[in-house]
């Protein structure tokens, strides 16, 4: 009944103080120091080892430490093995924190205004109001339908898209791909909080960017893989994309000398939307251990075939 | 009964196309076509001419177009003449939107990664809750009682100071001088939306900032000249603060090569945080013309003592 973390050092440490004040009585472990591989029955991981059943025959429950699963090479990894992701309150608050500064930033003409300051040059630009705006949220999770609602409050005219359909209260929802097109052609300000999938990966491309009305702008707080990172330089280069933030990027770093870095309409934070905070996300797993062993549905399971 | 208005061409346009649907039967004229002075019963201006009574001698109301009155020397204008100002829904709006920005902007280091951004380096770093940080709003009239809740909601632990006592839900409050101290000490961040008068001229300098925790960071988007911007650099440089956003400044526009522009601890736009939108601003100065006419209390009436 032994649990297992594959992480960094901090979390490690984190994991350890915790779990001696909140359950003393698990058997712990921190890689590479496993101890007999047999005991191991469950594994919570950024990146498991290869061979995962050939090293920890026992293994019962593998946990994402993270909110997505776009790490994990879904086919390497047993079937009948339940993965979990981690998706705590204080995830959902530093995304919506993050979300909510970057449409403001954009609805506000920080990135001209950022632009303008160094610079030297002083130009006010016509203020306008919220309501004339209008956000379109990719992906309505826990994350998308957060962002969405806390946007709305501001009087952002405020839609959201995902794969399947999705109710939230007060918000114009889109679903498929049928319907997608509709969805972008009403968006002023794209936020992305997809899941990173097949279906996913460079999705904000250019056959996206031409779907969207002149002057919009963006916001991808998602994983770098969904950007399609020349097809945005030409759409902000070519005027059809006005500003975008980006919080992620491939490869990450960016390479010296990237276009993005110095880019006057790119405002560029490094990965730092959201982070799992220690307390709230192990309170989560030991709520899943207990939800294991006494035969109970797992919260944040992944579907294999969605691939989130 | 003729309403004169004195302002820019932009909001002359706008007036006139309005006032034609709203109350075409009010006498309005455009600065500097006054037509007959003694017509003139109500000027609504951004500054006032002077000898205003020696111009138009029948005049019964002065409108000051903008949230504050800071602009004019009440001194030069007849005690008997009453002083509204124009707070209006949207400049409400505009002003939570900026400084909810400019908080989270704050909160999420925005200013460090815009300047790691300009020196291509990747530097995360580490994200605090909102439990963690304490917003301290200076002024708790519309807008910054607005702000101070709409702060309240991410989890900011929000304090409110302003001269006399105001009571807030869910938000502590202070008041007065005796008060001023103790607030500071317990505010990481720091946002002004104090009118400016002569109490409050230069009340953001070096003795306001010693009292302020290490590391602390301030908004100003209350007037240039509450803020000592000497001050504010020597409080910078010395790392005592640790970022400043300012939507106004003192002069406006701000010289070339002032140390301000080009701060990577400031972040520095063109007094846009917050305008009043014609339509509504309109509606209320017209509802302040009936009550006016009907003896009724006016909105936004100026106290020549408190100076606002």
């Amino acid at each position: 009944m032994t649990l297992l973390l594959k992480s960094d050092a901090a979390r490690a440490e984190e994991w350890t103080r915790l779990l001696a004040e909140k359950a003393p009585e698990l058997p712990f472990r921190i890689w590479p120091d496993v101890g007999d591989p047999a005991e191991i029955r469950y594994l919570a991981a950024w990146l498991p080892p290869d061979d995962l059943l050939g090293q920890f025959p026992n293994l019962e429950l593998l946990v994402s430490v993270g909110a997505g699963v776009d790490q994990l090479n879904l086919a390497d990894i047993p079937p009948h093995l339940p993965i979990v992701r981690m998706i705590e309150p204080g995830l959902v608050d530093s995304m919506v924190e993050y979300v909510t500064m970057s449409v403001l930033a954009l609805h506000r003409d920080l990135i001209p205004y950022i632009a303008a300051q160094r610079e030297e040059a002083w130009r006010p630009l016509r203020i306008r109001p919220a309501t004339e705006r209008r956000v379109g949220v990719l992906g309505l999770g826990m994350l998308g339908k957060a962002c969405a609602l806390k946007l709305a409050e501001f009087g952002f005219g405020v839609a959201g898209w995902s794969r399947s359909r999705h109710e939230v209260e007060g918000i114009e929802t889109f679903a498929g791909d049928a319907e997608l097109p509709a969805f972008l052609a009403r968006t002023d300000i794209l936020v992305c909080l997809l899941p990173l999938t097949d279906a996913t990966r460079g999705l904000l491309g250019a056959e996206l960017f031409a779907q969207l009305p002149q002057g919009a702008m963006i916001v991808n707080a998602g994983r770098g893989g969904h950007l399609d990172q020349d097809a945005l330089l030409a759409a902000l280069d070519s005027d059809h994309l006005a500003a975008a933030v980006l919080d992620v990027c491939e490869p990450e770093p960016l390479p010296e000398c990237h276009p993005l870095w110095n880019h006057p309409k790119v405002l560029l934070t490094p990965h730092i939307a959201s982070r799992s905070r220690s307390e709230a996300s192990l309170d989560i797993v030991l709520d899943n251990l207990r939800r294991h062993q006494a035969g109970e549905p797992l919260i944040g399971l992944i579907d294999r075939d969605r691939g989130y």
